[in-house]
Parts: C-alpha cells; structure tokens; sequence
C-alpha cells in the first residue's frame, strides 16, 4: 500500500509516492510557465498546469513500477492564492493570477479603506496592506471590475486543490488552510466569512465547500484514472496549502519546533499554542492559517528575498565560478558557500539587509530595500557571499524573536527547501539563532505533509500526529557552537537597529521611483 | 631645447621631456616596492627609488634620441609626506613612510591634544586628525622615540624632491607646495615654523632649505650626469607636490577651473581667490597649499577611493570580463563601463556610498564606511558598476558645493588620470556637476607641471601664467545635458542626506571592529 503526495507549485509540480513508513517510493517532476504578460502580472495557464499534473502523476506511477491499485490515496499540496473562473464544464476561463501578481493594488485599497486591516486579520488572520496585493479575494473584485462579461459566465472560483480534487473525483472540495489563503474565510467558525462576501458582493456558491485537511471527498473516477495513471477508486483526500503541509511533512504537528523553509522565499511558521491574533502581529506581517492538522493554528512569516538573493549574486557577480562548477560538474552555490566559509563570522563587519524585494515579517514594508553596509576594500567575494547568508540568518533569527513575543518559543528549527542542502548554511542558522537546526530525511517536505493527509483519509494513519511518528526522521543535527554564536550576537545587536535606522530613507527612495 | 618633468609618485616614477610648446617628446616609467613590513606599515625603500629614477631619467632621454644638452632644466614633483633621514654622506638611514603608513597615531594624537587642531590648521593649512596620521611631523616623532640611535646619526629629514634635487645638484632644496605636506611650514610666512619646531623640539637645522617652486637652486653635477644621463650643467629647478603641479598641467593658475584627478584616489582642487582657512574647511578635512605658482594657495579636497572601487569591484565580481577583455585585447574597464552606459540614469534608485576607504572631503570621517543602498532584484550588473560611477560622482559634486561654500566657485573641471580616459564617465561628471568638464590634451600633467617650473626656472617662459597658455590645450569638452542633469539632481537631492543618517551606524560598526 502506498500513498501519493501532489505538490503543485509556481513554477512545477512534484508527484511523490511515499511507502506507509515515509520512504519516498519514487517521484516525478513537471514544470510549466509561468507568465507575465505585463509587467506586474503573474499568471499559469491553467491547461498547462493540469497537464503537467496529469503527466507527472503517470510518470512518478511509471518509476514506481506498482500497480497503481496499490495507491490507496493522494492529497494535493498547493500554491496559495492562485485562483481562476471556471464554467459549468469545468473549463477555465480566465489564467491563474499567483500570488505576485499584483495589479489587484486598487482593490486591496478599497478593501484597507472600507472594511478595514484590523477586521479582516480578525477574521481571516491575513494581514491585508495595499502594498502587497497578494491575496485571491481583491483578485476576484479586480476580476469583476475588469472582466465583467467572462464573471457571468463563471461557475466557480476555484484555487488549485478544488480544482486537482474536481477533476480527480467531480468534488470541488478545498481545505481550510488553502481557503485560509483567500482572505475570505472566517478562521475561528471554519466557514466562508459572511461579512466579506456580503461586503464583496459575492455569491457563497460561487466559492467550493470546504473541508479540513485529511478529509476524504471521493474516489478517483474512471476518466481521471485513464488520464493520469491512477487506479479508478483512489480515495481522493483534501490536503493543504503547501507552507503547512511542507511543516507537516518536516513532523510538526504541535507547538514548539519551526519550520524553516528556505526556497526563493524564506517561511518560518510555527504552530500557535492557542490561537493569536493582536495588531501588533499584523502590523507585523504574520499570517495565521487553519492548519492541516484539525483544530490547530499555523503561524507564518516570510522573507521574500530568501535564497533569490543568493541566485542574484551567482548570476549576476559569479559568472566565472558557474563556468567552473560547471567544468568541475559542481554546484555553483557549493562553490560559493565554500568560499564564503573562509570568511571570518561577522564578514569583517559587513552587513547585508537582505530587503531586495521588500521586507517580510516583522518589519513588514514593500518599501524596504536591500543594504550592504560596512564595506571596505578589505571585503572580497568570500565575505560579500558570507554577508549574504549571515544577512538572511540575521532576519530568521529576527522572526524568531518576534514569533517569541507573540506567544510561540521556538525549540528547533526543521530545514527544508534549497537552502536545507548548505552545511555551512546550517551551522550559521543554528550559531545565529542559537537553535538546534535539524534536517528530515525526506526533503520533499511538502508532498510528504500531503502523502499524510492522504494517509490519515484513507486511514492508514489513525490521526496526523501518529502519522508523524511513524514517517517522520532525522538527517542532519547541527547545535549552536558558543564561540560563533557570541560573535554573531554582537553583530545581531546592531543588526536588528538597522531597519530602524533606514525606514526613512526608504521611503525617500520610494519617493524618487514614484516620480 | 626641451624641457624634463620628473614625477615620482607612490609605486612608480616617470620622466617625460617636453618641448617648449607642451608637447611630450618621449617619456619613460619605472617601478618600485611599496613594502608592508607590518599591516599598518607603507614604505618605499630609498635606494630602489633612486635607481628607478636614474633609470627612467636615462630611459627618457635615450627614447628621445636627442643630445643631453639640448635639456635645458628639469623639474621634479613628487609623492607628498614620505621622508626619511640621511646622513653627512647622503645616505639614506631609513625607509620612506609613505602617506597611508599609520604608524604615527599616537603621535598625531599628542598633537591634536598637546597643540591643538585648529592651531596646526593657522598654520600649515594641512587638517590635524589622528585618524588620518599622514603627515611627516608626527612620524619624525615617531623615529625619535622608536630608533633614537639612528635619529641621533641623522643629518638631515629629506622628502622625495630635495632629496633629488641633493642628489642632482648638491642642495637640499624643498618648494614650499612639498614643505606644506610636512605641517612643519607657515604657508603664511613661508618658513618653517619656529612654534611648531620649538615643541616638536626639532632643530631647524636638520630640515632643508624652502624656495618657491621655479628657481633654480642649481646644476647637475659631473657626478650624477654620469649617473642619470642628463648634462652637466642641467638646471635643476625646484618643483612641487604632485597634486599642484597636476593642477598646473592642468593649465590652473588662477582661481576658477578645478583640477579632478581620478585615479586610485580622487583629488579636487582649486586656487583660490585668496588665502581662507575656516575652522569648518578643517573640520571637512580641505587642505590648503602654497601653490607652485608663487603667491597664490591651492585648496585640496579629496576622496580616498576614487578609482580604486572599480578595481576592486572588477577583482572581485567581474572575473569573467576580465578574461574576456583579455581574449579580446580591449580593457576591462571600457567593458564594464559600457555596460553601466546601458544602465538608467540613476541606476534604478541605486545608490553607492563610496567609504571603502573612510570619507575625504567634506565629510571627512575615517570611520566613515561603503554602502550600497536600494538593491532590488530588477539590478543587475550594469546598475551595480553605474552606481559605483554615480556614487563618486556625487561625493565629487558634494566636493564642488563644499568648495563652493568655501568661497570658491568651480567653474570647470579638468579631468586628469586614468579615470579622464572613460568619456561615460565624463559624460556623468559633467552632468552630475552640471559643470563642463575638459580633457587636456597631455595626460601626464604633473610630469608637465614640473616641466613648467622647470622652463619658468630657465626663463623659457616669463611665468607659469605665460607657460600656461603656451602648453595647455584642451582635448575633448563634455558638457552637461538638462534632462539627464535634472535626473541627477533629485537623486543627489538625497544622495547629500545620505551620510548624516548613516554616521551613528559608522560609529557603531566601529565598536564592533575594536572590540
């Protein structure tokens, strides 16, 4: 018996099939575009995407060599946000906007000035700021604004997951953590919020049912399983934006350890003790999810320059060292961190804001900028490259002080994403942060968290947190060293007065660029 | 008849003869040792740099293919501040302290406490800071308290140019731009001070003898004919510092044109209209010189990295171009320089704070740090080199105001050194500075400066003024261009707040450093 995990994501998706004890069986990958057609415009073509999802599920069957029969289940793991109309038929009407598509600005500044920041994160735990026009609700007004004929016709709104379990199992049916993500649903009654539809002047049946995660809603039908490879009768399981299920797939189910997955983007999230959700949070950026395991709450911050910084220095400062990993069969960024390591703690006082696409919880502001301060001819390549990492380490460990004040101590950080592949990476992130950094033996976390959800539907599992012990394990322990960490603390004392020290200038570069 | 410019400077020495109308004949270079006998050391080691000179000397002639005699005078301008003490036979008993050898702090210290900045400053004009100890009084200090033996077997304290002029001719002799780098000289009175030898407690008798730049103390000896290959009876005329006698190939001998010479360091100086020195002009670190052309002051401003940024930058993050510009056979700067030229003006909200080396004038603050700041991922190389061009463009622009409040209006630059070879980054003088901005048609301007002395000294010319306008000539004229000029204004609009909001921050990373 096997479980399949679907994690669909911006750019590909991942089809893993795990073993009931949390071995990946085999796995598969697609990718598909992912389209600016203007400038500030995000967009997947919803045809592309189902796809890549239809091959990439046949093919992860195919490596597997089981008979797909011997899959009791799947569940889908999913970008958040990204939504599209569709009719009665099922077909897309409009492309996917993700969540960096953001012409939806107009909209979310009617919703900051008419319904108010402070309600909506009361209710829906997501911190609305018209500089970050991230979420699916302005979307759709924008949508309805701009597309009046095509909002006629649509059916549904669906995100990814409904639509997946649509055409799986003929059930639009979305979790709570995906519908989280909307910024209509009410996170405290489980329900879409009333007060959002009425103020958006939108139908509830438009939007699909929702369900927790881990819930089976059906079985995969006849054309679905000719489609892509699965057995007729797989039981279909709703699974979970993919942040949650990436903390579920790294064995958080309780409070105390966080995730920190470092990709493009950098995402911290705990699980709350008990649900909390104060203005200073908001103010703060923190969003607050349902989380796939029932009843629990899901506490995320972000960085949204994470490891984007570092690509941007290889590609655009270290061609030579891509030429000879290249040659050498190497990975650049071994290449890059190696050096780097050569570099003393603290970069001989070189600092790296890392605001390059504004910055994340919890200084919060898409104004902010990327800074390297401090620099002297004395600073080569190896200390830019360790400024760098310790520049983003600086703004982990800042999360973590500040998910602290809210009421959440974190114990350890699991790593997962890219940046869990750097050794030296992760002994800075447990020397700065004096926290344990442990890496899981599955990287894959997300489809894993997913391949749970399936478990705990089809009932291979008797509950997410049994699931846990059984597939959850450890690679990777990397513990603080008290000589570094000293040193760092000294560097983060002058660090975390930084922003403070540049929010005006910010603005001021804010100030010319609008001009 | 020609004439011969020596130039010796820090790592290198040229002799260039020109003929009477300005133009070079043929020249000649030589290298020497810059030693780092401990990190904060810099020295050259007088009998390397003496035969570099003998050889460059003989070099040029032999290249101009022309009779000895046919070489009316010769002239030198050199490095100001390195000295070194010799003994009754002329024999070196030291190695030469450069500038940036930083052994003297203390000493410096004693003065600034013992004597009295702003004293000094009345004085000799030169700016006292014991985070800057370049000056020759305090490392005299230095010698006597760390090697008294030797400092009791020293004859003389000779800098580069009369202990050339000793060793062409028989006489010690300093001009009084050379004896200002010491701060020992009263550029009022023109003689050594008697207040500042009376509490160094230095006896006059072991400094040289101070003339105007352009008299001839002598000839060149039997003696060292043979050794440099010049005549017998050459006229050996007192030349200047480097930085004035730039300023006078630059063709400046009135108030008015600024020289800006970009190499390593950028150097921006003016003659002003008569002799001011302010109690802020030394708080901004503006030095102020008796100039070559007698009777006049020349005030200098500064940027301790001016070029050197770029070099660091290609070192470390343009490896490629660089070897591409190899295979190519072209120079590396113009590659990366044509790529800043595709870059916006304003290098999209980038802004580079080119401290590498502390601030120079007007800031003046040793502690002072590198920043950049505004970094976004839209940023790629291009925007990166046009904002390091732009930075030191506005700190020049910063400099002209400086000047400008100082009683000095600039009314064009004369660009010199290897950054007047790049017509982008011209082009960005003149528009940044919204000045005109020229090229002389002779690079190699302080080697001309002392080639005018020396024809003044010969009475070929009857002044620097009428040499002047027999030798200068202009090559090519940028001049400003509105649109991209009132680009440049908004941004240097907050370029100049800049660095009052990063000075805490310098002063912190400082803490750090010494800790």
């Amino acid at each position: 018996m096997y479980l399949l995990g679907l994690d669909v994501g911006t750019t590909g998706c991942k089809a893993v099939i795990f073993t009931p004890s949390g071995e990946v069986f085999s796995d598969a990958y697609g990718e598909y575009r992912l389209y600016h057609r203007r400038p500030e415009w995000s967009e997947l073509n919803p045809e592309e995407v189902w796809k890549a999802v239809r091959s990439t599920i046949r093919s992860s069957i195919q490596k597997a060599n089981v008979n797909p029969g011997q899959i009791a289940a799947l569940s889908t793991s999913v970008l958040g946000e990204a939504f599209f109309p569709i009719d009665r038929n099922a077909e897309p009407l409009y492309w996917s906007m993700t969540t960096f598509d953001a012409r939806a600005e107009e909209q979310t500044r009617w919703w900051e000035e008419n319904f108010g920041a402070d309600e909506m994160y009361r209710i829906t735990g997501q911190p609305l700021t018209s500089s970050m026009p991230i979420y699916t609700l302005p979307k759709i007004q924008w949508l309805y604004e701009n597309e009046p004929e095509l909002f006629k016709k649509a059916w549904m709104f669906l995100c990814w997951e409904d639509y997946i379990n649509l055409k799986l199992c003929g059930r639009p049916v979305m979790d709570y953590s995906v519908a989280t993500r909307t910024m209509v649903f009410d996170i405290r009654k489980k329900v879409w919020s009333s007060d959002i539809l009425e103020e958006a002047q939108i139908d509830e049946s438009l939007l699909p049912e929702v369900k927790p995660s881990g819930t089976v809603i059906g079985e995969v039908s006849g054309k679905a399983a000719q489609e892509v490879g699965l057995s007729k009768g797989t039981l279909v399981v709703t699974g979970g934006h993919d942040q949650p299920c990436g903390a579920l797939g790294a064995g958080i189910t309780e409070t105390g350890p966080a995730m920190d997955a470092t990709g493009t983007v950098e995402c911290i999230a705990v699980v709350q003790k008990e649900l909390a959700l104060t203005e200073r949070m908001r103010s703060q950026g923190f969003a607050v999810h349902c989380y796939v395991v029932d009843g629990k709450y899901f506490m995320l911050g972000f960085n949204p320059s994470g490891g984007v910084i570092l690509r941007w220095f290889r590609d655009n400062f270290a061609e030579k060292d891509k030429d000879n990993a290249r040659k050498m069969g190497i990975d650049v960024y071994d290449i890059l961190t190696g050096e780097a390591s050569k570099a003393p703690p603290g970069s001989v006082e070189l600092f790296l804001l890392p605001y390059f696409e504004g910055s994340g919880t919890p200084t919060f502001n898409r104004k902010a900028r990327g800074v390297f301060l401090g620099l002297t001819l004395a600073h080569s390549k190896r200390e830019v490259v360790r400024a760098i990492l310790e520049g983003l380490t600086y703004e982990l460990r800042s999360n973590i002080e500040a998910i602290g004040e809210h009421g959440t101590d974190i114990t350890e950080l699991r790593a997962i994403g890219g940046g869990a592949k750097s050794k030296f990476w992760l002994q800075l992130k447990a020397d700065i942060t004096e926290r344990k950094v442990v890496v899981p033996n599955v990287t894959e976390s997300a489809a894993m968290g997913a391949a749970i959800l399936a478990g705990v539907g089809a009932k291979i599992y008797g509950s997410a947190e049994e699931a846990v012990k059984k597939v959850y394990s450890v690679k990777d322990t990397y513990t603080p060293t008290a000589e570094a960490s000293s040193i760092y603390d000294r560097y983060y004392g002058l660090y975390k007065k930084l922003y403070g020290e540049f929010e005006k200038t910010f603005e001021e570069i804010e100030k010319i660029r609008r001009r």
